[in-house]
């Protein structure tokens, strides 16, 4: 089966691969308006962290494009809005501002050039980042391959391939990938209850690249761990705090905490466009709560009664004691990861 | 809605309540043969370590009425095959052997009455089995009482209400109703996949109670904690170790790793029946393996690609450790648990 773009720009339109029917459903989502983006963005139709940043890049970009302005002032300002809309889609996940910003910093850029030139700038910009998406998740998927040794057994949360990050490979699975190539490991998938991007995307991604895995629910990794079959944990993260705190999607912490009980290794693997240096500490980070039909059962399925009084956190938040290492597209940091946000190292982060 | 009796014997029939189609679907099996029976304990018609005590009791006097045998001898040698089918239905609930155990001591007490005397003998002993089980789950019940108090957020996993005892009340949810009359408690209800008892059949059955309760994915409980939303952890057992180590529902082991990490007590509710002083630690309890299509999706649904690989124990063992005190009929039983299996609280025994 040929699989289409994560994303991609198609000369006026945004063309998105529609990830809630995957694997069964493929198919790709015309996005005409910055309107349709944001919708499938809030749908999770496109979801993981860097593939938002480019979503976002993306929909500010066509945006941009049927703005009715005749001066750069008018323009600019409703240019703010399109900004204020997309970032509003989704509340944890830093890549999202992080494209806006550098978006908001290029129509800027072009002050006194004109409208179109703002136009223009900004879909240049946004492929741009798409670009430097690219090159980040490979230089990050190479950074890690040493973290893990031949005959390991590592447990993966969530998704983070190619998916998820709009790349030609993911985070976690993006190292995963590279190390397996490396050295020979399995992967043990937990399926990611409530909207169960292990059991569909990471079990599909890993299939099709014949890496070995084996799917579990997500209450029998500590099980597992107990029982030595499972050597390490890599997940991916949607914003991670100065002081190395990092928000992931619910169930990361679960599995943190049993990695640390059995003393095993917790590896994070994000791109540096994740590390959100004006946040702190996690406890900054806001935590989308989603719909509680999300809980009570699957897509169109429902299992619990159907007004069972629900709580739907779609991140929880690790602390940095629990984190062994963070992987980035710049090396690998550890604790207690106070280069996370010193200045030279911010020096490397991108200019999209 | 008026529900039926989880398990009934009625005149030379079985009648099991379908909890495989609750709560949408309310529909009572007619079992007229032990291999019905047995059919419906391996398709988890009915569950829940109590209540599998008493259908293998009525599993095995109903084989017995259909045993065609003329003498005593012969009768007894079809029992022991009745017998040993019912008690390979599922391995780790200990409820299962030790009705079997009772049922085969009540054929043999009537050795030199005849066939019919065994044969009424095997009805009236699992009636008094199942009258038995009631007075007992009455009792762990009340005994648990006072382990909690006004404004707890209690935590429970899978089922552990009548459904899962087949008496009035259940074990860790007899003890939250009895606790909520008296103080006052609020439950959160983790969904337990892959079955999603906790979802489907506890969030029921407190609706129904009138108890408030918060429905989450299996994987939040962690965070939960880290937040002070749960405040202490009670789950039921399948079998306890002589050293209090404690085979319950896959998941059980986790909450109990995250209660431990955040200093919050973790209790075990189950009838004395669920000790097995055979066994000396978790490590010798079986875990059965279940089939890979529930957790590639539930039910008729399915959301993982159709080959998926797949790790299913039904069951994790918790060690002693992790437990700060097992709930019985017998009373409350706290660290190191050497009282469990002494002689003098051996002979609170049931003798069915």
């Amino acid at each position: 089966m040929s699989i289409p773009p994560v994303i991609e720009w198609c000369d006026g339109a945004v063309h998105i691969l529609d990830q809630r029917r995957l694997p069964d459903v493929v198919e790709v989502l015309r996005c005409r308006d910055v309107v349709d983006v944001c919708d499938a963005i809030r749908g999770l139709a496109i979801r993981g962290a860097p593939a938002l940043g480019v979503t976002a890049a993306y929909a500010i970009a066509l945006g941009a494009r049927n703005i009715e302005a005749s001066t750069e002032e008018d323009f600019l300002q409703q240019l703010g809005l399109v900004i204020d809309v997309v970032v509003a889609t989704r509340p944890t996940a830093v890549n999202l501002p992080w494209a806006a910003q550098r978006m908001r910093e290029t129509a800027l850029s072009k002050s006194g050039a004109g409208v179109d030139a703002m136009r223009h700038s900004l879909v240049e910009s946004a492929l741009a980042i798409a670009a430097d998406n690219e090159q980040r998740h490979q230089a990050l998927a190479r950074a890690g391959v040493d973290l893990f040794r031949s005959g390991d057994r590592v447990l993966h949360h969530c998704n983070t391939g190619r998916l998820a990050t709009a790349a030609s490979v993911g985070t976690a699975l993006g190292v995963i990938q590279v190390a397996h190539e490396r050295h020979g490991i399995d992967v043990i998938v937990s399926e990611t209850r409530p909207l169960l991007q292990g059991g569909r995307l990471t079990s599909w991604e890993l299939a099709q690249a014949n890496i070995p895995f084996t799917l579990i629910t997500d209450s029998m990794s500590a099980d597992l761990m107990r029982r030595g079959e499972i050597t390490a944990v890599i997940v991916g993260a949607d914003r991670i705090a100065a002081n190395g705190d990092v928000a992931n999607k619910i169930g990361t912490y679960a599995h943190a905490v049993a990695a640390r009980s059995h003393g095993l290794p917790f590896y994070v693997a994000a791109p540096r466009s994740t590390i959100d240096c004006d946040v702190p500490t996690g406890a900054a980070i806001p935590i989308e709560e989603r719909a509680p039909e999300e809980v009570r059962g699957y897509s169109d399925w429902r299992w619990a009664p159907a007004d069972t009084p629900v709580m739907n956190p779609a991140f929880d938040v690790t602390p940095h004691d629990l984190i062994t290492a963070i992987v980035t597209d710049c090396g690998v940091y550890r604790p207690p990861f106070a280069e996370l946000c010193r200045v030279d190292e911010m020096s490397k982060a991108p200019t999209g």
